[in-house]
């Protein structure tokens, strides 16, 4: 109850006495408006309290990270970038497997590929949600895959890997395009890793 | 002059009598209606010559074929197929790199471009257009490349290496990632055509 006391002189969007809900709400909207107006990089957790009216340590213990944040402000149940953490440990030899796995799995579950469905149909028709899901891609994506290559070149070696990647969320998830669409797991790997791997040679 | 008298009977496009632009947008509004309600397989010439009220000859007329009519029904300039045919032919061994390359020219190309994002944006949000362009895809994209494919399995094949080159208007001309958003043609081309080809070959 002691985050009842601290939030307790804010109004409560549902008229009764403020609680942990509408100040996680609360702190989740102001989130969202300042990703959607500043970009990833530029909003910081101290700025989302400032927005929110709370301290900063609230914030923190509602989201942990300004990823937390991040995913909560999307509506995703989890978050990408640490499922693309999970999938970037291990063998060198096997990573692009490993994504393709990760991707596979992440959208492929209802609980997470829905909301992940969602926001990305969104993202194509909006600009402001558009860019900042772009910003992601390029810095929390592509750069952390970078980080992982060996030889010159690895951010345009691992742009290019994404895209390819990209290519199956469009035609899988969003336009569900026959046989991409149904395709078993194990026959998108076969299919699709050798390739993958290829890209991040190059 | 020729043609002025050859459609004397017809409406004005300027709007003043009834002409050419009254049937000819009647005919591509029936078209379009049809199209997202029953999909590209089914619908015919004498289809949309009925749903528009007039003689299947003029809906060759202006448009010449069912395909013509789609790419005038989705406000499309140039019709993606007729693209897609040019590039099918030629060498088997440079197929992958003249695909790549007619994509990214189409694209690249604000005439040609711009009415391709604003479909592509469109089709992701609403599920009628979503069907249809996914079914432009399979049957039309797909199964075309799939016919120059020699060896097992040339659908499976076909389908990856489009999956592919979705990846790339995805992350290029519909979220705009950088560095793929504003790479050169030659170093897209260099970085994607080795990891195409052997999505054909495997």
């Amino acid at each position: 109850m002691k985050h009842d006391s601290s939030s307790a002189g804010a109004p409560s969007p549902r008229g009764r006495r403020p609680g942990h809900r509408d100040t996680r709400e609360r702190i989740r909207e102001a989130a969202r408006e300042l990703f959607l107006a500043d970009g990833y990089r530029d909003v910081t957790m101290r700025s989302i309290a400032a927005a929110a009216g709370v301290d900063v340590a609230l914030v923190s213990y509602y989201f942990g990270s300004k990823n937390g944040v991040f995913s909560a402000a999307m509506s995703l149940p989890v978050s990408p970038i640490e499922l693309l953490d999970v999938a970037l440990e291990g063998d060198p030899d096997t990573l692009a497997e490993r994504l393709l796995r990760a991707l596979l799995a992440a959208w492929d579950d209802p609980t997470v590929g829905v909301p992940l469905q969602t926001a990305a149909s969104r993202a194509i028709g909006e600009t402001a949600l558009s860019e900042l899901v772009a910003e992601m891609v390029e810095r929390e994506i592509v750069a952390k895959i970078a980080e992982r290559l060996p030889g010159p070149e690895p951010y345009e070696r691992a742009a290019i890997f994404v895209t390819q990647m990209s290519g199956v969320i469009f035609h899988r998830y969003l336009l569900r395009v026959e046989p991409i669409a149904s395709m078993p797991v194990e026959e998108i790997v076969r299919r699709l890793v050798p390739s993958l791997r290829s890209t991040l040679e190059i």
